[in-house]
């Protein structure tokens, strides 16, 4: 069985670590006997937006509707296209379309990689947040009225329905049965956002009756961020709208210390459409061309995709590799963010090597 | 000129701190020929609500309304009593009706408080959060439609006013301009909540043209969670909405670990109606009746009481004075959460006489 990839590296650093993210997902393709078919395509800010001036061609969704996954570097180039503009124009369209109404990120403390909180080993943080990735709090309704006015007022509203909130915690909750700790926490404000969050609580609530074996807490979203801070070994997998979740996978990785190597998968779980699969970083224009920037987040991104393509295996090869080679610590090796005088192409090698 | 108080402890360790939060006060205000009129309330879940069914008599505004402010314990004693009908009941009516509609936390290393950060010290960490607290995404706007169905729809709104907007954009550009760095920062999600987020942040330009000494920057709030972890020395003053600024002002002090003993102040700058004070700590049900509660957040609410008053010098000295006794570290006065094992009252003592 073939997997068709879609390879769309994107702009500045995206560029530097995608021949990484492939070489290490070849390593494991060969070693695992999986069979990759990788299609490249040029849409991004400084290529096709250069020559068409729109981020990708009008028929983008047939040409990569059929693909089996996306691999996607990072998109921006803010001194030619406003970030809005590149954003809306390919990341969140396919979030959208594809309807990659999962996103899921793991927090976890790596060897050789110093986190911002003290007293913290690896094996202390590991955990999950998955994130409503669709609906809710962006949603585009709403407006303004007296505009320009003293009297102005601006309205935005949060829209959930029950098929967008259970499937996103029936994802969840499936997800932490499948761990050892089987323990899942929602990210809620009930006690402040008086109309969605006690419903989503209540569908909450709804949804454990199926997982007898899943312990279940919440925490409001304020107290949620300093528990993050406070108690990161508290959790196992999280679960939260699109608005808490997005700021919650930024905050977890913030707090490993993992912001510029953690991974992002957009996930269509019953594979309607491609899932996508992304470092958290952007396209760096401050690094970008020096050939420095750290590809960790793109390999780990590509274990997340073996992984939703049935290969864990090769996905944990993938991830026991760069753990390996962070724990090494051969400054040669390894790039500056971690305290190394290597580049994008030795860290890369090194660990293509390992697995 | 007499400044008149209330003062209403609540529940729980409400009525074990708010006696070191008085001798604090009225150690300062001897000091300092500081002429305060006390009138103690006894509005709370285990002594009004018992007698009377609900947390405050009907004429409670008319009680209240022309003190100069309220100094307040913590309410909250969900054994008998839901939080959601304290909280509405009391804290949440004095900040809309007495239109309280600045939220002040500073967020501050103190010496002998360890954080969960690595590697901070006293003096690195000092900033400000000023968090809207009357309007935004604390609506109670929307509803629900095929409720109960499988095409139920949820929608809340977020109202936000230039009304409302500017006048807290005019306080936090007032308070940096007043402080050495002068600078600001604005929380956002202006890529993602696509109509009010980006009308916040050109209200924030609009203000930014009467402060030409105060720099701005602004972040969306899923990068200034994580830069709160990874760069607090970054903030001196950061202006968030009620939501954005409610999780702000829980993480920054969750960042210097003085969760336990951080102020809050809900100010209604105009004085038009009494602005008030409290520890951000609850009642804390489950050390109350023990003694041993932490009074500092009581006791530095009431700083931040008598700095509002006009006492500047007055609201520094018992600043002062719990940092000394902090660095002290006498075991014998501090409380068990900093490692002593001393009470809340050795605690509030030692800081009374401080000053
Ligand atoms: C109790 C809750 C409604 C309140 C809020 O969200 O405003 C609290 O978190 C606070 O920050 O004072
Ligand atoms: C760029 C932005 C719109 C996006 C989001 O908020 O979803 C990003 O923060 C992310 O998490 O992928």
């Amino acid at each position: 069985m073939t997997h068709r990839i879609a390879v769309i590296p994107g702009d500045g650093i995206g560029t530097e670590v995608m021949p990484e993210g492939l070489r290490a997902l070849e390593a494991a393709a060969k070693r695992f006997g999986i069979d990759l078919e990788l299609t490249h395509f040029d849409f991004a800010c400084c290529d096709y937006y250069a020559k068409h001036g729109q981020m990708m061609p009008d028929d983008w969704f047939d040409q990569l509707k059929d693909f089996d996954a996306i691999f996607y570097g990072a998109v921006g180039w803010p001194d030619t296209v406003p970030d809005h503009v590149s954003l809306w124009g390919s990341l969140l369209q396919f979030r959208r379309q594809f309807d990659q109404y999962i996103n899921l990120r793991p927090c976890k403390l790596l060897p050789g990689i110093k986190s911002p909180l003290a007293d913290r080993q690896p094996g202390d943080i590991d955990f999950y947040v998955v994130r409503e990735n669709t609906e809710g709090e962006y949603s585009s309704v709403g407006g303004k009225m007296f505009e320009g006015t003293e009297r102005e007022v601006v309205i935005q509203e949060t829209v959930m329905t029950r098929h967008g909130t259970d499937r996103v915690l029936k994802f969840a909750f499936d997800l932490a049965q499948s761990r050892p700790r089987k323990k899942l926490t929602s990210a809620t404000k009930s006690n402040g956002i008086a109309i969605t969050m006690p419903w989503w609580d209540e569908r909450v609530v709804a949804m454990s009756g199926h997982y007898p074996e899943v312990s279940v807490d919440k925490f409001h979203i304020d107290i949620l961020t300093a528990n993050f801070v406070m108690h990161p070994d508290w959790f196992d997998v999280v679960v939260a709208s699109n608005l808490f979740g997005d700021i919650l996978s930024d905050l977890g990785p913030a707090c490993t210390g993992t912001i510029g190597v953690a991974p992002s998968a957009n996930i269509n779980p019953e594979g309607s459409f491609p899932s996508l699969f992304e470092p958290v970083h952007g396209s760096a224009p401050d690094i970008a061309g020096k050939g420095i920037a750290n590809p960790i987040g793109q390999i780990w991104s590509g274990a997340m995709m073996l992984e939703h393509l049935g290969h864990k295996e090769a996905a944990d090869a993938i991830v026991t590799a760069f753990e390996a080679v962070l724990a090494d610590a051969d400054p040669a090796v390894l790039t500056p963010d971690v305290r190394g005088q290597g580049s994008t192409e030795t860290l890369g090698r090194a660990i293509a090597e390992r697995i």
